[in-house]
């Protein structure tokens, strides 16, 4: 397979259509001529299309819930066995960690509001916020990708009259990570002095210090964890980044499971939701 | 003084004018009578004023270079002393390691495209994401900020017609860290196996290797540091916050200087120019 393109592919700007899937893969916006994903798990994926093979799939517009790849039979499209996260799926987690934007291409049998009438259309540029592991409707383990459009600018133009459309220009760098925080987040990180819970770092800059909030249950669709003190934990960069990214996940007596060893220092008055702790196991646990 | 609150101010929205400064501060819009800067060095800074007090600062609209506070006569307005990172400067460097959003309100004095015509109007919310010091046009040391939109989409709707503007809402979660990578960056990542420069670490998740990368002489406006290998450096997060908010810079020898103690590994195929280093040298260190 030819090498990954990253973002907008020239002469074919978000809202550009196609007839078929031989179509969009000679026009390089999609290069697999049937996966849902193209690009490698060493570089990651470069685009996805939506066509409505996952019931699981669930696409709000701007924020879409993506099915992996595997698992079915080839003759009736059922889910028979559970999902791995290998090629294509592990694919997306690595465009998740680098940051890659994903071109979207939804088809007109998506079962979504937003689908073509007919064909396929490019949608523009998205990026792999999230990804985890869950039982789908059929009762196997499916991995998941959420994806959030990289401009809302440029996306939300798409939908305004044309003379509002900008130019359509390459993305010539990308958003790695984006670390929200929230009124109550601000509280978690006092209680632990901006101390890391799990490596005991505590960074320090000219603006004071500096911690992260990360919440077990992670806040928004589809998980809905709540923004409560029992849903969230202090931590440093690096530990946030590896938790996000699954590294780890934290056992009801507070020790690490995963690729690193340790130990959640929690403090007596910071009660931690044994149910949170279950639901991100679930769903974020390694392989 | 009243507790910061960050945030649109309810019943004012952007876009909002006020004929005078004793407007804007019952408003609670911007409670300081007269400093630029609201808010206190522990919380952070919650709103600030353009109102072209100092020749320095610069204006693009979404982005703003804004000038810190003080070393300046009372009577002749005349910069006579070095700023230091003290008081309101230190309550902006907060609000940018904490990712609090920040009002922007521009007066009429404001040499400006984006002034108003009369008073003040509050232009919505905007984050810190640099901020160093320099040698302003006076000869003295100045801090200066970088402030970006918070949300591009508000702020471009607020130029189209009014019947696009979207009702105004709480900001709830706040972005405290975005990271932005470019091509030539992954080279960098790839050259160093994803392990950091400064501490050696390599954090590793289901999807590979992850690592960051920082631009020594940062890209943008005013900076304007070039996307090149001898300008970037491959960094664990941690490290990378470090560097980001100004907690150490580099010498030429590698040695790291500032608060943390250690040596940037540098690989012999990785010439990193010293007018880099020096750059950053100038404008990050610690006072």
């Amino acid at each position: 397979m030819a090498n990954e393109i990253f973002g907008h592919i020239e002469g074919f700007p978000p809202g550009s259509e196609f007839s078929s899937r031989i179509e969009l893969s000679r026009a390089g916006v999609h290069r697999h001529s049937q996966a849902g994903i193209a690009g490698s798990q060493q570089v990651g994926a470069d685009s996805i299309v939506l066509s409505g093979g996952y019931e699981d799939d669930h696409d709000d517009g701007d924020t879409i819930i993506y099915t992996g790849y595997g698992g079915r039979d080839p003759n009736s499209g059922q889910q028979i066995a559970d999902q791995e996260l290998i090629r294509w799926n592990l694919a997306l987690a690595r465009s998740m960690q680098e940051g890659l934007p994903v071109r979207v291409i939804r088809g007109a049998k998506l079962d979504s509001p937003h689908a073509p009438q007919e064909g396929y259309r490019y949608d523009g540029l998205y990026q792999v916020v999230d990804f985890w592991q869950e039982r789908g409707e059929a009762g196997f383990l499916v991995w998941r990708y959420r994806l959030e459009v990289l401009d809302p600018f440029e996306y939300h133009l798409t939908t305004l009259p044309p003379r509002h459309i900008r130019e359509t220009r390459r993305v010539s760098s990308t958003i790695q990570r984006i670390v929200r925080d929230t009124e109550l987040a601000r509280e978690v990180k006092k209680l632990y002095d901006y101390r890391c819970q799990v490596g005991g770092q505590r960074l320090e800059g000219p603006g004071g210090p500096y911690a992260e909030a990360a919440h077990i249950q992670p806040l928004g669709s589809p998980h809905n964890g709540p923004d409560v003190m029992g849903n969230i934990i202090c931590l440093c960069p690096n530990h946030h980044v590896l938790f996000d990214i699954g590294a780890y996940t934290i056992s009801d007596d507070y020790s690490l499971v995963g690729s690193i060893e340790g130990r959640l220092e929690v403090k007596p008055q910071h009660r931690i939701s044994r149910e949170f702790l279950q639901y991100r196991r679930e769903r974020y646990r390694i392989s």
